[in-house]
């Protein structure tokens, strides 16, 4: 049998007895894996190191090497992390619906876990703990599939909380990690129907679309984003173009993060000058339709392929538009349904910019930024859902549960 | 162009004249759907007999054709079913939440339809009707392959609900039927990401098996019910005869019926005798393992495949186990996580049973035969899901929308 299989059939295995855990039971499992982070930090370095250095021999890009690298203080993030999921409420047994119906029958709806959820995602080792956390908290098992080059720090974590559940109610075999790092383990387990639950892909857009392309696995997509912010005739300039500027520049690695600035012709004749003035001082790439390379010479041209590109990076484009229509027109054509903003003191505009646009989040004369579980008040999240089923936006830990109905009686037949 | 693909083109390109929609204006449009099919009934009915003409033909069993069939009865049974969905409350639009953050920013949490939805279904030609009418109310495009032989039928069917709709403020393009009898076209369909938000197959176990394992759209998966009822040592024996005999025998063809009856050992010396002749009065075929057939010589011996079979059909595999323990190992291993009963006298086992057996419905002395819309007061449904993300159990209108963030500020930016 291979890794996958099997460690998937060891996690379901813990499944009845994870259901089984009181809330307090699995904090105190939290806190323990969080303890154990800390004291063994020293060797989770040593692991993070060779991973490093194998990076380095690959030629590995430095940013990448960032992302990979561990120390104590990035440790210590990681462990702070989980104590903030133990103080999230827990959403497991909550009664979402209850009533009686007229022969007497008692309904309950209630939260109950998934089962088994899949992970899969890149080189951050940081998402290893950070989606046992969340997984764990909601009563479910998971299995993790991380990148190959994140394998000696993913595994000595691993092997770390296994000690700290160990010595907990919670089973350690509810936490597995496929340690194959072939593509291959990745596929057979996009397949694994029966015994995974759900896959959540965490990482680009490639990693993204071939879980999609291939998983008979139910999935939950994540991330994609190509955002847009629409500036209208009416809007404040001084408002829009500091809620421009913070779309794309405050962090531009982020899937919430502006990738086309779309611009009313009056507007943009008045103002434009001066935004890409301020996006110029932060060092942002500026690429633009005739009529802005009109107003701002410097721009490169734009083409339809930078329009359907997540840059996550410091290049924008810009495109003059006649008006609403034509901005939401665009953004039904190259946007990924993610994070939307009208800047605008039009209501009117406003109200149906909010109704017709099609994402996870629409937002009046606010960042894209804010499309973030710690922004919206759910704490950690596993991600941000760009699908329209089970869960849309960010997701705390509700969306990592089921429901069931609980129907109670004393003898009731069907007529 | 295939033909699937350009109907799901137009199909998508109503979605958002749809979304505009007041609860009203699609209410007047399924009122005049309901109308049209009463008042072009004879030219719905002479089109289903060159469905049933050709099934006769081709030897198609009976039972086929009479699911098949439609007369006025049927035909105002299906109007009818229309005007309930009408009488539904909308969930389109409802706020499921809302806050303000402390910096301002105004959140709120709102249903939304889905977009397209796409419908694989059998010979019925019913879910025509149900089907589009349950899509549309909730502001949702259809995308419908029904089976070849209903092509007559359906073809009919849609054709009258264009001319009626096209006298209403709702799209006839967002109803579209796909005429390709070809496997291919549903092949086809099961790939069409980006114009198909989700696909619900309703039909028998192959057909759904068929769409999980091959569809990249996201699947809500129905249907496939392979339910049992234990009774417990404790457990009123009339009351578990008249559960058992409803679950079973009410209407065995149904999804929620009940495939095997687990026994204590206890409770099976005593009684198990009575209830097996009850059900032979029924001409329900008994099969039972050894410790049964012991006390009810008749019946056959069970197999394995036995109990991993939905017989859909006057056929009852009983087995008699040491307890509880032993009856939850047989539903975990056997059932299809659809409705699971108990039916008790002692609360602690009652309490377990509900608590531990995972499956969308847990029954405490009440029939399974319950996990159904209407009976929990939902009104029509779309299916009963067997899937855990998005909707579970009986699915009424709210399962078929989305939500949607919507986020007003006054310029708010993240630091």
């Amino acid at each position: 049998m291979s890794e996958v299989r099997q460690k998937a059939i060891q996690a379901q295995a813990a499944v009845p007895q994870l259901n089984r855990l009181t809330t307090d039971q699995k904090n105190k499992a939290l806190l323990a894996m969080a303890d154990a982070l800390l004291e063994k930090s020293d060797i989770i370095i040593t692991a993070n190191g060779e991973d490093l250095e194998r990076g380095r021999q690959q030629g590995t890009p430095e940013s990448m090497l960032d992302r990979l690298a561990l120390n104590q203080e990035r440790i210590a993030g990681i462990a702070e992390g989980l104590r903030q999921i133990v103080d999230l409420p827990d959403p497991v047994g909550e009664v979402l619906e209850t009533f009686t119906r007229p022969d007497g029958l008692h309904i309950q709806k209630l939260r109950v876990p998934i089962g088994l959820i899949g992970i899969i995602y890149e080189a951050r080792p940081n998402v290893t703990v950070d989606a046992a956390g969340l997984c764990l908290k909601t009563g479910n098992a998971v299995l993790l599939r991380g990148g190959s080059s994140a394998l000696s720090s993913n595994r000595k974590i691993v092997e770390v909380l296994h000690e700290a559940l160990a010595k907990t109610d919670l089973p350690p075999d509810a936490l597995q990690l496929v340690e194959d790092a072939n593509r291959s383990s990745v596929d057979e387990m996009l397949k694994l129907n029966g015994l995974l639950d759900v896959i959540i892909p965490r990482g680009g857009a490639s990693l993204i679309q071939n879980v999609v392309a291939n998983a008979t696995v139910p999935v939950i997509e994540t991330g994609a984003g190509i955002c847009h912010t629409y500036v209208d005739e009416s809007s404040d300039p001084v408002m829009a173009a500091e809620i421009a500027i913070n779309a794309k520049a405050q962090r531009p690695s982020v899937c919430n993060s502006m990738e086309t600035l779309l611009v009313h012709a009056a507007f943009a004749e008045q103002h434009l000058a001066t935004i890409a003035e301020q996006f110029r001082e932060l060092n942002v790439l500026l690429k633009g339709c005739d009529a802005v390379r009109r107003i701002v010479p410097s721009a490169q041209p734009v083409s339809e392929e930078d329009y359907a590109t997540e840059y996550n990076d410091y290049i924008l484009n810009i495109r003059v538009v006649s008006g609403l229509e034509e901005a939401m027109q665009h953004i039904a054509q190259y946007g990924t349904k993610h994070s939307e903003c009208i800047v605008t003191a039009n209501t009117e505009n406003a109200e149906r910019f909010l109704h017709d646009v099609d994402a996870a989040a629409v937002y009046h004369n606010a960042s894209t930024r804010f499309t973030d579980g710690f922004e919206f008040g759910y704490g950690a999240e596993i991600g941000i859902s760009t699908q329209k089923l089970h869960a849309r936006g960010p997701m705390g830990l509700p969306a990592l549960t089921s429901t069931k109905y609980r129907i109670t009686g004393d003898g009731q037949i069907r007529q």
